[in-house]
């Protein structure tokens, strides 16, 4: 049951390529596009965005990984293509169409993403042009993963790549990913940018029943503003090149992918709040000891939610109040008095609040402990067994400054 | 049915007394208590916090104006007694009883209110000390009820009162009241504290309806940062003394002084969102021809919740994609291609949004439009004749600066 990290991003696993260019759509010569490319048809499964306004990407995408096996797949930075009416669904079929003539292969086995502004309609010949030079640049080398990965990226202050190997029937199977995602990132939805690549051989169904399963206590437990986006999408492409026999039904193999498929989604979503708009501090929360999973859920979203914690995180301040409050009006019933309050960093760890009061602590050391780059706020529910955490990140001046005038 | 503005604030209506004193819980000399007293006991009905996590005189406000007429109202700023244990609930006592004594009215007819920080234990000594400099203070005149109203506010950078007078059956009545309230305001409670006075005669179940009713269309319509408050109760006193026929049932008379009501709900909800901490402007959002009442609050109310709408609204940018986006994670289902979107302000009207496409439209004229005091934006769901509107603020450095150090 063993995952280790390896190096080498979507190009971990056997048989993809990827590249990342400059195309167009963003200024100076920043990289704007990527593409994933996998020689083995892979099966896929997906999970996206529920707000209703959703971009003509994830409209396409959503079918696309429902009816075929994918091959490639094409994503810009800079234009989100939502809210853009049949024409940008349009512009969805003819990048399909394009990105297969120029790459040999069925025009369904190809997916697309977007990220960027809202609005705007995407710019066809940019695309195309894109693709144009794409197709010679994809490479199987961690370079090429990493020029992938810095084109999908928007305010994000860094790209995001995790890759594993792990073990399916004596067959070694490899697993990477890239991500994007910094502000409009909210609970309930896979919240950002996210291809997960894998030479594991994996049926759809399960494909699909495992990510599903992930998506849960990962990318749903993270938070930046509250705020859903359009065109959130996480796919997984799985084209079976490790050679291990395909999975098809529940068991011992099926929790080994499983856990290498949490171990990468966790260790994104955690990046992704990590570098939240204008973040200077991961804010995670656990809640421990509730009754339910699902309260425990709820419980420890609404806490990394609330504006007051977040601004108290980013500075340093332990006014546990707000935390208690954030619990109080998530919609769980509990009695205060029974719970017990801690912030933990590398720095340390104290209680704060226990048997319906404020329990004595130095404000200088609880100050020290909220300094450091990721904090913790523990909440014990002492109502039960059941525990669950969410990440997040403190609300600082830059948030507001970024999101002022991000389109300028 | 005419409704006219007064000066007076609480001490507008007949029989009304306020005072306002500086007792020892905030820095300096600034006024931090406030009594409100009546010598006619008056019916009294409240709305309170649904935070599960609910602050000593919350508890003890919610029994008390269902049990009892209500002749005295006293109120601390500077400190919550909120997770103050079995001890801050036996203060709220004690206080009660201070107070009686030094009015010489039942102990059962006061109740009391606070706001402040969440969690240290409120000073009994302090308190005392206030209600005996409170009680020979007390004045029915403008300037009275003004040392009340600037004794309940923190981070409000002004005191907030409204009062007016209507008829009921040809007797002049005056209603008239107090609000504080800029941080932890959030829909789906009462969102600060506010204290209605009036000399109108109403029974108290008839009191409570018409409050229970008007609270939803007015205070449950804004938020400042979707942080719910351990300490919100809005109270409305009716002693009766304008000599009209006590409403005991609907009709004419019962409309009248719900629209009163409502006249005075509104606009305080109004001046609490608009001096949301560290706000620039009051940002309103109209939902109009959506196909359930109900439908169209929650889409109002997504719209002023969302943090890079309200980013947007202080950097006068006219980003009309976070707007539908937020109407998109509303839960609320809808075609976005028949939503028509308009920013509106004294500086002008623009269409932005429309057939499920940008609208051209100047972005320099856009901005101009955003800079005014009072922005309006304006989502027409064409999709039926229901409308509802929500307040909120921008999102500004300002509310980080005063969040991040609130305790110092």
């Amino acid at each position: 049951m063993e995952i280790r990290e390896v190096t080498g991003g979507v190009c971990a696993a056997k048989g993809f390529k990827a590249a990342g260019v400059h195309a167009g759509f963003r200024k100076g010569d920043r990289k704007d596009m990527a593409m994933v490319f996998t020689g083995t048809p892979a099966n896929a499964a997906g999970v996206f965005t529920t707000n209703v306004v959703e971009a003509a990407p994830v409209t396409y995408d959503r079918e696309a990984v429902k009816k075929s096996k994918i091959q490639a797949v094409v994503v810009n930075s800079g234009v989100a293509n939502a809210c853009t009416g049949a024409e940008g669904l349009n512009i969805c079929k003819k990048s399909a169409k394009k990105t297969a003539e120029v790459l040999g292969i069925p025009e369904e086995s190809v997916i697309l993403g977007s990220t960027g502004v809202i609005g705007p309609q995407i710019n066809f010949d940019i695309l195309s042009h894109g693709i144009d030079i794409l197709a010679p640049a994809l490479g199987n080398d961690a370079k090429s993963a990493g020029d992938a990965a810095a084109s999908i990226i928007t305010t994000d202050t860094h790209s995001k790549e995790v890759a594993v190997e792990f073990e399916l029937g004596g067959k070694t199977c490899h697993m990477g990913a890239m991500a994007k995602g910094s502000g409009m990132i909210h609970p309930h939805m896979c919240t950002m940018l996210c291809y997960v690549c894998t030479d594991a051989a994996i049926s759809h169904d399960m494909l699909q029943k495992a990510l599903s399963s992930v998506v849960v206590d990962t990318f749903n437990m993270i938070s930046v503003d509250g705020d859903m986006s359009t065109n959130d999408s996480l796919i997984v492409l799985a084209n079976g090149e490790a050679g291990n026999a395909e999975i098809t039904e529940e068991g011992n193999d099926y929790e080994v992918f499983k856990n290498a498929l949490n171990y990468i989604c966790e260790k994104l979503a955690k990046m992704l709040a990590g570098d939240g708009e204008g973040a200077t501090a991961l804010f995670e929360v656990k809640v421990i000891n509730a009754d339910t999973k699902e309260n425990a859920r709820t419980l420890a979203k609404s806490v990394i939610c609330s504006n007051l914690t977040k601004a108290a995180i980013f500075g340093h301040d332990a006014n546990w109040g707000r935390i208690l409050c954030a619990l109080g009006y998530s919609g769980v019933k509990f009695d205060p008095a029974k719970v017990d309050l801690y912030i933990e960093s590398d720095y340390g760890k104290q209680l704060i609040f226990t048997n319906g009061n404020e329990k004595e602590h130095s404000e200088e050391e609880a100050s020290r402990i909220l300094s450091a780059k990721e904090v913790t706020a523990i909440a014990d529910m002492g109502s039960g067994i059941e525990s669950a955490t969410a990440w997040g990140c403190d609300l600082t001046y830059d948030y507001v400054k970024i999101n002022a005038d991000y389109r300028s």
